[in-house]
């Protein structure tokens, strides 16, 4: 493997790839990130060219983007020359979804001569598996929420829904899973349901890692949420340690299936 | 036509059915109803046997379940006979969701003998119709938010979803569509996107009846939203001349598609 790079989204997972990979960190402008590495590159999305200019010098050859990244707004009227070239790509990729415009950003580092690996690639430690062992009930509403989420899948919509008693209580749209956390918790309290969180069908990965950390199971539990199901193999815990110490805490269940 | 009795639910639609067709109202235990008709029986789901031998005595032959009407609860300690004898389908049913359990429910009363009208067909003059001409921005929105609750519709999921800028903002679940808005409101401020509102594929529309009022438009105005897209024919207006009144005031547009 090359020299890397993580090109740091909001949160703790650039901190987490960091801890075990010696890496040049990559700070967007707007991006807040607290994350150190071996190294520093200040750069905007405005500036691509400049970015390429300065991984090369840096002498990166492999990239990770780790962490949130939300749609960042972009300031059409400061690009370089190179962003300004890309731009066709990158909107109209932009108005197929998130998935297609993530998938685009990857195929422009690619075709830059970089390889993209996943925060899963690096830290396979975190990722989701195992079976805490759930009820019949939480089994049948985790069910019921993934065959929402598959259905929703090829719209590029919903990472994520809670199901009680049978009954649909909330679908993840772009405000994420916090926000779905927080409707569930004013609007049904109580209900005991389930979040199941999984990837969408064509996710990338790479560039996209579904997570969860202790403050997820934290608003879970004030949700009167009594379990969590994950993707196995498909979301990040971070951190694995903080989130079982959480769960047991607050007795709720978390278990993986394929 | 034969004599008619209302099962009254919540909000503006008995009273709605009332003022044009001389009616009985049924109320129910439980819901709060202010409709005046041209008698009264007082209800509860728990004593079914009781309520068809009180429409028999009042010559009711035909029924109109209008209004919202939650899925009750139902204290299977107090059953009569017959509710008891029917209680093995209503419970089938209602596993396998809110459609299904109405269905039931429109195919007991049929077996009883009666005829099940919906409201849209007592008061056509209340569906939605008409375009009062989206945007081509509004139109692209509501089409994404129409996609997700086709994709949904199987699942017997999903009445609503808010789209802005080709991004979903919520998708409608058990909470209903006030829920929803309120949701969009707190996450999501000022997006100037559409709310679509439809039936449910297979949704029966005699006794589950889409329906959107004056204060949906206050709440979808609140949310930030610049218009509101109906089913054509299959949600009703309470009532149309305030709902208009309303969107006026609050610079929203509403149209109706197929």
């Amino acid at each position: 493997m090359g020299r890397l790079a993580i090109i740091a989204g909001t949160g703790a997972l650039p901190g987490l790839v960091a801890a075990r990979h010696p890496a040049v960190i990559v700070r967007l402008a707007g991006v807040p990130c607290d994350a150190e590495g071996a190294g520093l590159i200040e750069a905007r999305l405005e500036h691509l060219g400049q970015m390429f200019a300065d991984l090369r010098a840096s002498g990166v050859t492999e990239l990770c983007l780790a962490g949130a990244m939300r749609r960042a707004s972009f300031d059409t009227a400061k690009l370089d020359a190179e962003t300004q070239a890309l731009l066709p790509r990158i909107m109209a990729a932009q108005g197929r979804g998130d998935d297609a415009l993530l998938r685009e950003v990857v195929a422009i580092f690619e075709d830059e001569g970089f390889t993209v690996r996943g925060a899963h690639e690096l830290r396979p430690d975190l990722l989701a598996s195992g079976n805490a062992g759930a009820t019949e009930a939480q089994s049948a509403d985790a069910a019921r929420a993934r065959a929402v989420l598959a259905a929703l899948g090829p719209l590029d919509v919903g990472q994520a829904a809670v199901a009680a008693k049978g009954q649909l209580l909330g679908i993840e749209t772009l405000q994420g899973t916090d926000a779905l956390l927080r409707f569930v918790a004013e609007t049904a309290p109580g209900s005991g349901g389930v979040l199941v969180k999984r990837a969408k069908p064509g996710q990338d990965l790479r560039v996209d890692m579904p997570a969860i950390g202790p403050d997820t199971v934290a608003l879970a539990a004030e949700a009167g949420l009594s379990g969590i199901e994950l993707q196995a193999g498909h979301v990040l815990l971070l951190d694995p340690d903080a989130v079982e110490t959480a769960a047991k805490a607050r007795g709720l269940s978390i278990w993986a299936v394929p």
